[in-house]
């Protein structure tokens, strides 16, 4: 790599820089009329799903923005309960987050069916209260699909509900396995797609990527 | 939805209580015996790619997890120049994020194919000095995956660097079009799967969502 200095700039021939700016600037004229198409503002239903990394982390990068934005951040984590790194970092936040971990850990370590679906009822209700409070821009619903997936709540109810909040109110709901009728209801889903992962390589879970 | 308090629990017949119970301690136990099975404790090359929403917004998550565990978090920003929600609030971090915007615009909006690449070469320096700071523990090369696409910056060169960090460094790659050079030395892939997108239903870039 060669060390130049800003005010040095590489070697582009100028019949191919002409060339290019040309490309760019009908790129330019195509982007701009998709932008000026697009002219709808509403809070959004996005779904983070696939068995991939990432679903959580996305839904906690855009807490970082919403706060970044000036809006408050409700989190809700229907499974997990393990401390994380996230919860520590958006502590500094103060008031402007609100977390409820309702989740008593994995099914397979709480190895009660009946304190499972509890657990998630609980979460579900704080839920509710946290999309009727109108001074929450942003709800996180942390492995919602979880609950679904096992049938511990009404998918019905939820996707009814979650489909009649508060028109201004962005709500991202993770997890592998999201049902087809939630995501029918969404207007984003994301599917993480697992290409290549380190725990295959023997690599443990380590504070800071996975929690 | 029944509005059950706490104490009560649904009901799970006894003996199909009884088998859950079977069935999630056997997991548990597969669970367990994966868990010791990994022992390798290292930086990490994470890539994020694909045409999904979530690439940035993970990698964003991962700064705050790492923040949370005490780490420092360098970011390099190679294409994007518009100020975003999670540069403002990481400032609330202080000198704990170190955060270099050197990218000037997308490529249409430059129209400067010598000052797009002086730019990503200015970006690459920056990024090998942090790689060289003892003091960071997660550095995130957002759109570094694009400066590569365009053959702005020698891929071998990039990759051999790369690979060559600091053993206790975790580097997040992201930006469509992974180079698969780049997928190769990397030790998680994840790709952002488009299933839904609200662009397409005419919803606009929100303040919150998109930055």
């Amino acid at each position: 790599m060669t060390h130049e200095t800003p005010e040095e700039t590489p070697d582009v021939p100028p019949d191919a820089a002409a060339r290019h700016r040309d490309k760019m600037q009908k790129r330019k004229a195509v982007q701009d009329a998709e932008v000026a198409a697009k002219t709808i503002e509403k809070g959004l239903l996005l779904v983070h799903t696939g068995p991939g990394k990432g679903k959580s982390t996305a839904a906690f990068g855009l807490a970082l923005r919403a706060l970044g934005h000036g809006r408050r951040v409700g989190v809700v984590q229907f499974i997990k309960s393990r401390p994380t790194g996230e919860q520590a970092a958006l502590e500094s936040f103060g008031d402007r987050v609100v977390w409820h971990t309702a989740g008593e850990g994995f099914t397979w370590e709480t190895q009660d069916k009946a304190r499972d679906i509890a657990a998630c009822r609980r979460a579900w209700e704080i839920a509710v209260g946290l999309m009727d409070d109108a001074s929450i821009g942003l709800l996180i619903l942390d492995e919602l699909n979880i609950a679904l997936r096992y049938d511990y709540l009404p998918l019905d109810e939820v996707v009814a509900r979650l489909s009649e909040r508060r028109p201004d109110l962005h709500v991202v709901v993770t997890g592998r396995n999201a049902k087809p009728a939630l995501t029918e209801a969404a207007d984003l889903v994301t599917e993480m797609t697992l290409v290549k992962h380190h725990f295959a390589a023997g690599v443990k879970t380590q504070a800071g990527i996975e929690y």
